[in-house]
C-alpha cells in the first residue's frame, strides 16, 4: 500500500504552521573523492581556479535570485560567500596543499575543514553560522571539481514541500517563499540555520526528525505541522481537509495582523506604547518594516565584531550606522555600544577565561577600560547621526560613575568631530541599558544622568535572581513574572518619571503576551523585540485598557510568586492564550 | 660591624601589631634521603612503624602542651594529625610502595605526595590546609626514620622573635604565646597558616619575607611591625623606644576593648544592637566568647562537608551543633543550612563544572533537589535544638516557594522526631540569608515566611552589581556602600519592619567601621563578623547615636555613588579612622 497513510513522522517544531504537498527531495549530493599525492601542482591549480570560477559565477547567479525573491537583505549573505571563495588566508592553505603535492579535492577540504573546525570549536552562534557558510563554499566548489551538478532548489517550478538533510543558507536563498509549502529536514535544531531561515520566511518547519525522513520518495504527499512538529506521511482526505480549514484561519489572521503594521502603537484608552524592533544588522531591517516597527528599540552592534580577527574600523561602522539610521528614515534607532566580553568572545582582544563570565569584565567595563576601541564606536556613532534620530545606548551600567565617564568619551568625541568640521546631529539622546539590579534600584539617581532606559529584562532576571539562564540547573529560577522583577521594573520607571525620562524594555519580556499588561502597568512606554512578534504584540497594545493593565500591575507587586502572578494576568485577561504559536 | 642595624627586611603584613625580641631561629631540618629498591618490606615495615610510633607519642605530647597553653580548639587539629597517621588509604599507598622493594623513606614520601598534590591542586582553601597538615606529619615520621630530631618550639624557653622557613600547624601548637614577641617567616601570604595563626593568636607577624630571612643569626634583635610588614634587624635604641611607646598604647588600647567584652550591644541613645560572631566550627568558639559575642550570627556548616570524600553523618552534624549550642550557653546561634555547590566544591556529590558557578547550582538548591541529603541535616539540627537557642538558617534563598520548600521539610523531619519520641524544641526561629537581590527587593512577602532575615553582604553586592569580587577586572565595582546596596538592605529592613521581624548582617560589612553607622540606621539590629573585629565594633556601637545614623542613612539613599556615600559618613563621624588596624 505505497500510497495510504503510513506513520507520521516527528521532530522538533522550527517554525509554526500547517502545509501540504509534494515532497521535492533535495538528495545531497555524493561528494566523496579519493585523496592523492604526489600530484602536479600546477594541474590541480588550474582544476581548482576552473571549480572556482564555476563556482563564483553559480553564486553570483543565486545572489540575484535572492535579491529578486527575498530582497537585498538575504542576497548579503552570498556576499561573504564571494568573498570566502577569495579569502587570502583560506587561498594560502589551501595552496599549501597543492604545493605538497596533494589533488585539489583533498588540498581544498582540508584547508576548508581546519577553518570550519576552529569556527565550530568556538562555541558561538555567529561563528557556527560562518561555519555553515564555509562548508556551504566548499561543497559547491567540491561538486565542480568532482563535476557532478548540485541539485537546486531554483529548479523547483510547483508548489512543494522541501525534504533535506538540512538546508544550506544558499540552498534557502534559491526558494521561492511562494511555492515553498512547509521544510521538513533530517538534522537541526531550533536555532539552526534552516529554522530561523523558515521562521524568518514565514514556512512551516519540522527539523531533526532523523533518518526516517530518507524514506521520503519525491513527490510522496507531506502534511507539516510546525507547531506540533509532526510531519504525515500520505494524509488521508479528512486530515488535509481540516488542515486546510485551519490554513485558510491562520491566512486570514496573518491578513489581519498585517493590516495593523502602519496603527500607532497606542492602547484602547489612550496610551502611546511604541512598538520597536530588535535588530543585529540593517539586514534584519525589511522583516522589521514589514511588520510595521515605529523604531529600532535595540541594534545590536557586536554582530558587526564578532566572528572577525580584526576590529571594524570607523567607517565600516559608520555605514552600518548610517544603513539602519537611514533604513528606518527618521523613525528612532537605539543603537547599544559593544557589548563582548565575558562569554562573548573577541578574538581581536584576546580575553582571559573568567571563572564567572557573567559577572565579568564585559560590556562598558572593557568599553571604558579600552577608550582606544571605544571611540572608534562612538565616532562613527556621531557622524552617522545626521542620518536620522539616534539614540545611544550603554550596556551594562552598574553605577553612575561609569555612565558619565561614557558620557564623557561621547561628548570628547563629539568636540573633536566638530572641531574637525564633521556634521554631527544636535540632539542625541544618550540612554543605558537597566539589566543590572542596582541601575534598577538606583533609577532615581540614573535619571538624572540618563536621557532613557531600556530594560534588558534577559539578564536583570539572571542577576535579581541569581540564576543562568543557560544552565538548565537552575533555569527554573528564571522568572520573568516573579513579582522581584515586575518590583524591579517598576522601580526602574518610578525613577525615570521624576525627570520624565522614558522606558523601554528590550529583552524577551517584551514579545511576551503575559508580560505586556504588566508591562504597560508599570510604565514601560516602549517595547522592542524580534520582528514576528511585533504584529501579534500590536493588536495586543490596540486593544489593551492601560487602566486596568496598572490596576493589574499593582496588585501583581503585592503577590509571592510568578505563578500567582500568571494566573493573575490570565484572570484579568481571560482572552491570552495558553501559548501563543510563533510569538 | 655585625651588630649595627641592617636594611630592614620587608614582607606581608599578615598580623598587626608592634614586636620587640631576640630572633629564634627554627631551622628546617635536612630531611633529604635516596630511594632505594630491592629492599626487604619486612625490615622496612618494621622501621616504618617505629617512626609512626614515635610520631603518635609526639604529637600527642604536643597535643595536651597546645590544650594546655591555646584551649581545646587548637588541640583539636592534632586530633586530625593522628588519625592521618592511621588513615587507611594512606597506610595502603606507603603498603604498596614497600611491597614494591623501596625504603620507608620513599614509601612514605611517594605515598604523602600524592595526596598532598591531589589537595593543592583543587584550589580550595581548606583542603590546602589539609595539605599543610599531611605535610608536617609526613615531615615528623621521615625525621624519626632519619634518626634526626625535629628542631622544636617548645625549647623556647625565653622571649623571642620567631624566625621560620614556614610554620606548620603543629610548631604553633607549641607556641607559648607568652614568650612569642612576634613571627617572621620566608614564605606564606595573608592566608597561609602562619598568618591565620598569628592573626588569631594576636601576634605580630610579617610573612613572604624571602631568602634574605634565611641571613639571620639566632639572638639577633628583630623588631617586627605587623601593620607595615617590615622587619628591622638590629633596630636602633630610638626606634625600639619608640615601639615600646606604640606598644604601650596598644596595649592599653586592647585593654580597654576587652573591658567592654561584657557590655551588651547598645547605642548611646539606647538602640539594642546584637553583636555577634561567625565561626566554621566549634573550635571558633573560646576567641568569639572572649571577644565578647552575644551570639552566634552565622554558623557556616559546610566546614563539615568540604575536603572529604564522604558526607558527615546525622550523629557527627548532631554533636557539632550541640557543641556550639552548648557553648553559646542560650545565647542565640544561627545555623545556616549547607552552602555548597558552584565554586565549592562537594566531592561526594560529583557535580559537573559550570559556566558561572555564582549563578548556578548550590546552596539552598541544590538541598531542595537533593533532599535525602538535607534532611540529614536537618535532623541534626532539630535534635541538636533543645540543647541552646538555635536558629536555622536557608542560604541562597532567590523564591518564595524556596523558602517554603525549604521549611516544610523541616517540619516533616520535627514531626517524624516528635513521632519517634525524640525531643525538639518547642520554638526554633526559622530564617533565611538576603543575599539575592530578589529576596531583598520582596523582603515585605517574605517576611510572612521566614523568622529573621541575615544580610549576605558579600553574594548580594556581587549579584546586584553583577561583579565577581574574586575578579580583579570588575573588583572595583564591588562596592559596599554603593547607594543602591544601601536602598536593599534599606528594602530588606522595611520589609522586615512590616512583620516584626529582625534584621542581620552577616557579610564582610557588618565589621566594617565605615559601613557600621549606616546599617544601625537603615534598621539593622544584628551585626555578626569575625571574632577580631568584635570590640572594636562594640565600642563603636556603644558610642553610637542611632537618630544620626538614621539621618545619615537616609542622606546617604539620595547620592549618587560609593564615593560620596564614604565622604559623608566620614563628614558625619569624622573620628573614624582612615583604616583601623586588625579589623
Amino acid at each position: 500500500m505505497p500510497d495510504g497513510p503510513s506513520s507520521p513522522l516527528t521532530g522538533i517544531a522550527a517554525s509554526p504552521g500547517l502545509g501540504v504537498g509534494p515532497a521535492f527531495v533535495l538528495l545531497p549530493p555524493d561528494l566523496t573523492f579519493e585523496t592523492r599525492s604526489g600530484q602536479d601542482a600546477a594541474a590541480e591549480r588550474a582544476r581548482l581556479e576552473a571549480a572556482l570560477a564555476a563556482s563564483r559565477a553559480d553564486i553570483e547567479r543565486i545572489r540575484e535570485r535572492a535579491r529578486a525573491s527575498l530582497g537585498d537583505e538575504h542576497a548579503a549573505i552570498f556576499d561573504a560567500h564571494l568573498l570566502l571563495l577569495s579569502d587570502p588566508e583560506l587561498d594560502a592553505a589551501i595552496t599549501a596543499g597543492l604545493n605538497g603535492g596533494l589533488n585539489a579535492e583533498a588540498a581544498l577540504v582540508g584547508a576548508s575543514d581546519t577553518f570550519i573546525t576552529m569556527f565550530e570549536s568556538l562555541d558561538d552562534p555567529y561563528l557556527r553560522e560562518r561555519a555553515a557558510d564555509l562548508r556551504d563554499v566548499r561543497n559547491r566548489v567540491l561538486a565542480h571539481l568532482l563535476g557532478k551538478p548540485l541539485t537546486a532548489l531554483a529548479d523547483l517550478r510547483e508548489p512543494a514541500v522541501i525534504v533535506a538533510h538540512d538546508l544550506a543558507p544558499s540552498d534557502t536563498a534559491q526558494l521561492d517563499r511562494s511555492l515553498v509549502r512547509g521544510v521538513v529536514t533530517a538534522v537541526g535544531g531550533r536555532t539552526s540555520h534552516s529554522a530561523i531561515m523558515a521562521r524568518g520566511l514565514g514556512l512551516p518547519a519540522v527539523v531533526g526528525v532523523g533518518e526516517a525522513l530518507h524514506g521520503i520518495s519525491p513527490g510522496t504527499v507531506l502534511l507539516v505541522d510546525g507547531d506540533a512538529g509532526r510531519v504525515s506521511v500520505n494524509p488521508e482526505a479528512g486530515e488535509v481537509a481540516a488542515a486546510q480549514v485551519q490554513m485558510q484561519r491562520t491566512a486570514e489572521e496573518r491578513a489581519r495582523l498585517t493590516a495593523l503594521a502602519g496603527r500607532e502603537g497606542r492602547t484602547a484608552d489612550g496610551l502611546r506604547v511604541e512598538l520597536a524592533a530588535n535588530i543585529g544588522s540593517p539586514a534584519d531591517l525589511p522583516l522589521a518594516l514589514e511588520a510595521g516597527a515605529e523604531g529600532v528599540g535595540l541594534y545590536r552592534t557586536e554582530f558587526l565584531y564578532l566572528g572577525r580577527d580584526t576590529l571594524p574600523d570607523e567607517e565600516e561602522q559608520y555605514r552600518a550606522y548610517r544603513a539602519v539610521l537611514e533604513g528606518m528614515a527618521g523613525r528612532p534607532v537605539v543603537i547599544r555600544t559593544l557589548d563582548v566580553g565575558g562569554d562573548k568572545a573577541l578574538p581581536a582582544l584576546n580575553l582571559p577565561p573568567e571563572e564567572n563570565p557573567f559577572l565579568g569584565f564585559r560590556a562598558i567595563r572593557l568599553c571604558l577600560a579600552r577608550p582606544d576601541l571605544f571611540r572608534v564606536q562612538l565616532r562613527a556613532l556621531l557622524r552617522a547621526s545626521v542620518h536620522g534620530d539616534l539614540r545611544v545606548m550603554f550596556p551594562m551600567i552598574a553605577t553612575v560613575q561609569e555612565f558619565r565617564a561614557a558620557r564623557a568619551l561621547l561628548d570628547e568625541e563629539r568636540a573633536r568631530l566638530t572641531a574637525e568640521g564633521v556634521p554631527v546631529a544636535e540632539h542625541i539622546q544618550v540612554g543605558m541599558m537597566v539589566e543590572i539590579p542596582a541601575a534598577a534600584v538606583l533609577s532615581r539617581q540614573f535619571a538624572r544622568e540618563a536621557d532613557f532606559f531600556s530594560i534588558g529584562s534577559n539578564d536583570l532576571i539572571g542577576y535579581a535572581l541569581a540564576a543562568d539562564r543557560l544552565n538548565e540547573q537552575v533555569a527554573n529560577l528564571y522568572q520573568p513574572l516573579n513579582p522581584a522583577i515586575l518590583a524591579l521594573i517598576g522601580q526602574t520607571c518610578a525613577g525615570a518619571a521624576t525627570q520624565n525620562r522614558w522606558v523601554g524594555v528590550c529583552g524577551e519580556m517584551a514579545g511576551d503576551p503575559l508580560a505586556l499588561p504588566l508591562l504597560v502597568g508599570l510604565g514601560v512606554t516602549e517595547l522592542s523585540m524580534s520582528a514576528p512578534a511585533l504584529l501579534p504584540r500590536r493588536e495586543q497594545v490596540l486593544k489593551l485598557d492601560a487602566g486596568k493593565a496598572r490596576e493589574l500591575a499593582a496588585h501583581a507587586l503585592t503577590l509571592d510568586t510568578a505563578q500567582e502572578v500568571e494566573a493573575a494576568v490570565r484572570s484579568a485577561f481571560p482572552e491570552l492564550a495558553q501559548r501563543e504559536p510563533g510569538a
